[in-house]
């Protein structure tokens, strides 16, 4: 497994270089709308430590950001009146890491409506926006 | 969303009704082999507490399960030399869920083999014991 490199995306929005929607932050973690969203209201929960993935996480770190996971799963939950949620975390490239910097999917299941493919989806601006508004109202 | 009921498969796991192929148990939660694997060591973590998913799970549960799931993706990878591992977790009917007892699904990838779907593999008594076998080797 290569080590953690600091040029990659999400390092990049956590060091506030390239804008994203943002939903949540706090000590652990950051949540953002995913801009290919495999579902209406698809986000991620991205760890502020940095790791490649959960293969070289600290137990500290997954501790503390998977009670943030729930919390947003349940945001989408209500924000979108979603029948479902689905939570996916991939390790390397073969199991459909693309990003590498440890994140978490929060999906949104809708019943009788498949799932765009991971990293294949798309949204406008304005829709993602609109979402994005909707879930912080959902966290309150 | 549907209150929790101790009638399912994994509660019965827990209390010891149904056999399992063990691979780890803390206070905290088990590890067993997934009986329709959908590949080589495809194996759940299972949070003893009681929570029908992870909408209605507590956050203690949830910091304290988290590092053992990376632990086990670490020994899959191991075990298995696998190329990669995909953490999955399902909430509600419509995102999958097919027991109604908070689990993750640990997954291993191997480059250029596609993954069975979800609770559609097959695996021997004999395979799975083995592989159970080569996973508890790889945990130490």
């Amino acid at each position: 497994m290569t080590s953690y490199d600091d040029g990659n995306i999400f390092a990049k929005i956590l060091r506030g270089e390239i804008p994203s929607l943002k939903l949540y932050e706090d000590d652990t973690a950051i949540a953002v709308m995913d801009i290919m969203p495999q579902s209406k209201g698809h986000c991620l929960v991205i760890p502020k430590a940095p790791s490649r993935n959960l293969l070289d996480a600290d137990d500290a770190t997954l501790a503390a950001v998977m009670p943030i996971v729930a919390r947003l799963a349940r945001a989408v939950r209500t924000a979108f009146n979603a029948d479902g949620v689905r939570i996916a975390q991939f390790n390397e490239e073969s199991a459909g890491q693309t990003v590498f910097h440890l994140h978490f999917h929060v999906v949104p299941a809708y019943e009788g409506v498949s799932l765009a493919p991971h990293a294949g989806g798309s949204a406008t601006p304005a829709e993602l926006e609109k979402q994005a508004e909707q879930i912080r109202a959902a966290l309150g």
